[in-house]
């Protein structure tokens, strides 16, 4: 024939965030999709804050030290990075780049200004705004989570309001309705499985 | 507060097309979303030929007189038409109108050249190209569903082959492998669920 073949539609591997104000219940979704065996790569955090008890080295953060982490700064290979409470946290690119080789989706959590970064530098990533269904729903969490006082929370809920207006930044929203997070992950999956039937598929570079 | 309310997402109801060449299983597909119970409404073509023993008006074809379907299309009250055969067919507007009005999602099948056409018409409906995994399904599938000569075949296979370029009109490709007709569907409906979820709705007018 000579011709390339017209029935070979490669599915390209994607780059999924996940992202949303806090309480919006980013990291319950995640979990959640993890427990039901979904063959993703879930994305994990270099930070070089010290190890708790009960952490585990790969699965929760990757834990390195100070100079480790400077280093992979130096030589741009974090995706993205925050200070939190002056310890260092950050996406090492080269586990994505070696999950997207092998074929695998990746999925990640990271906060909206976060995601802002990774549209920047990945734009074919499929981004993904979590939210409540309301700001009741989502103070009813905020208070239940515990850990925050009344200030925090107060504080919260006025950033959510301010993220919220960079929804249009997004590509897709997904709200997290009480007791329905069964729901939000399967939205999730249905996006990913629509964006890989997309005839213009996202080809993902880091 | 004044302000509109952040946390209010309209889900907006979507006009999908199924299309792609002869054998591909749109009428299949079609079919077993019916039977599957989606809450969609299932766009009826409305014919001036005969109505055939077993054939149910409004269910099947919605059977008008010649002269009604001429009042239909001097009146621009056809979304797409064809002449098949010397017999007229088309998709009333009104249907479809009074589906996206209570907001039913709309399904229609409909040949390749066909969906170009509502593609300008409507360019915020979702256009899905149904496919065989390779010729030599296609193949198979036109001879064993009958009725068609072997010219026939060879020349809806030729056909195919042309149809198969008009892909990069489409938004979604979905491949209907042999034995996983389920799988076709529920591809589509992740793809109708995913567009449910797109920060920028479409927004179907006709």
């Amino acid at each position: 024939m000579g011709e390339e073949n017209p029935y070979r539609f490669d599915v390209q591997p994607l780059l999924i965030v996940i992202s949303g104000p806090a309480g919006a219940g980013k990291d319950a979704l995640i979990q959640r999709t993890k427990e039901r065996g979904q063959p993703f790569h879930f994305v994990v955090t270099a930070t070089d804050r010290p190890q708790r008890p009960g952490e585990v080295h790969g699965r929760d953060y990757y834990f390195v030290t100070r100079e480790e982490f400077a280093a992979m700064l130096a030589s741009d290979e974090l995706l993205e990075h925050a200070v939190v409470y002056g310890q260092n946290k950050g996406i090492p690119k080269q586990q994505v780049r070696e999950a997207l080789a092998s074929g695998q989706n990746s999925i990640m959590r990271i906060d909206v200004q976060g995601a802002a970064t990774i549209h920047r530098l990945v734009p074919d990533a499929v981004l993904i705004f979590l939210t409540a269904s309301s700001e009741e729903e989502l103070e009813r969490r905020l208070i239940s989570r515990g850990g925050d006082s009344e200030e925090q929370i107060r504080r919260r809920i006025v950033m959510a309001r301010e993220e919220m207006k960079r929804l249009p930044e997004f590509d897709y929203v997904v709200v997290n309705h009480d007791c329905a997070l069964d729901q939000a992950v399967d939205d999730v999956l249905a996006i990913i499985r629509a964006e890989q039937r997309r005839v213009e598929p996202r080809v993902v570079r880091i």
